[in-house]
């Protein structure tokens, strides 16, 4: 049996001022650096133990990462950065604030942009997108890879090629990995893992700095899963998420 | 032209206690800290930027990592780490005052241990050594490979596979690297680069957290050499390393 650690980064800079992140590459706050520590104690006090750790290539799951491994002394590990393990791209919306945008396009039409399953936010505008190609975190990609905006299905599309083509060769070779990242790129690796449909995926809440176990078996078809901690302070943290870019 | 960035790690805790370190996994002080900051600011000033990067598998150095990648917006880079780019295993001194063991010892002696070239000091205790080959970050390594104790003849002689297998072919293919790494690991790299004889390399003294910059040829032959910075903070620097040790 196979154990696989997931981490949604700490609370963020922009988690806090309720706005659409995306691939901004916003910094955690104190209580998210808070959260990281804690999540890396409890992994420690649990008797979890790791060979190789994932990330994207934004500085909140990087530093989630960073205070994960710091406090579980082991800051030595190899640590991989994909840029497939990203935040959904929020495309035009990222660095708006949910609450206003909700005021100005309607709660139903925000909740279609954070919760239909296929169907994009407004694309980023091109000045903005070529900048973004430009960042030298983005220059082995292809043209074209680099998104102008996501619906969660392109994030799931995006993410899996990095679960089929590295994480999970390395858990079949008996690695202990976890994985620090995003809202969305965990909800990718949970919707296959577990097999969600496309309309309750939209809906799973995954709270911010708390480890996600899954156990698996041989053919890394999950056993059972569940989140290391208070069960009550996980229950306060996915309604809390939930609650985020209503007017 | 291919330019290769050392940094010595910032100040760590037993520095500043003058205690002899070696693989004892000691953390940054505050100075230490800021020493890394200053050192990822004036690289990010004056244009550097890297595509991958080396350290140990101690805190001190990766802490130091860390902090630079992040003052250059480069906390998505890839970082190798590696036992070879430890500290010169300290043996039996490791933990002892540098003063108090020039006052029991003689001045002499201690400086035959700190500054010869192919005197060990005494080695780790049995039941120390135990525990240090038990530790996780060194489960890949063969028996007899993690040392007993070691002289700076020692420490290049496992340096140098690592430089030829690792960093000097990622250089060669266009790498920009850069090493964060500790004083006689770095003084290992120095002594192949610039060829320095046994008996100057050990009165060679790298300052924390001040990045020193080799530029070499196209067989990677050293063209110059010189730290980043204020000179006269540079110098201070040195002379506080070479001042240890006496008691």
């Amino acid at each position: 049996m196979y154990k696989l650690v997931l981490i949604r980064h700490g609370e963020s800079t922009w988690n806090l001022e309720n706005r659409f992140t995306g691939w901004v590459d916003v910094d955690l706050t104190e209580t998210g650096v808070n959260q990281a520590k804690n999540a890396g104690k409890l992994l420690k006090n649990q008797g979890y133990d790791f060979d190789v750790a994932y990330t994207s290539v934004l500085k909140r799951a990087t530093r989630t990462l960073w205070h994960v491994l710091d406090e579980m002394d082991r800051s030595w590990l190899p640590v991989v950065h994909n840029w497939r393990l990203n935040e959904r791209h929020y495309g035009g919306l990222q660095g708006l604030n949910k609450g206003e945008t909700a005021k100005k396009f309607g709660d139903a039409q925000v909740l279609v942009w954070r919760r239909s399953y296929d169907t994009p936010p407004p694309p980023l505008d091109q000045a903005s997108a070529d900048i973004e190609v430009q960042n030298p975190r983005y220059a082995r990609l292809k043209p074209g890879q680099v998104p102008l905006t996501e619906c969660l299905k392109d994030t799931v599309e995006r993410v899996m090629p990095f679960w089929n083509e590295a994480m999970a060769p390395a858990i079949k070779a008996g690695k202990r990995i976890v994985v620090a990242a995003h809202g969305n790129s965990i909800r990718a690796l949970i919707k296959y893992l577990d097999q969600v449909s496309d309309e309750d995926i939209v809906n799973l809440n995954i709270p911010n700095g708390i480890p996600l176990v899954y156990e698996l078996d041989e053919q890394l078809k999950p056993l059972r899963h569940y989140y290391l901690g208070d069960s009550q302070a996980i229950a306060l943290a996915e309604a809390a998420v939930s609650a985020q870019g209503k007017a």
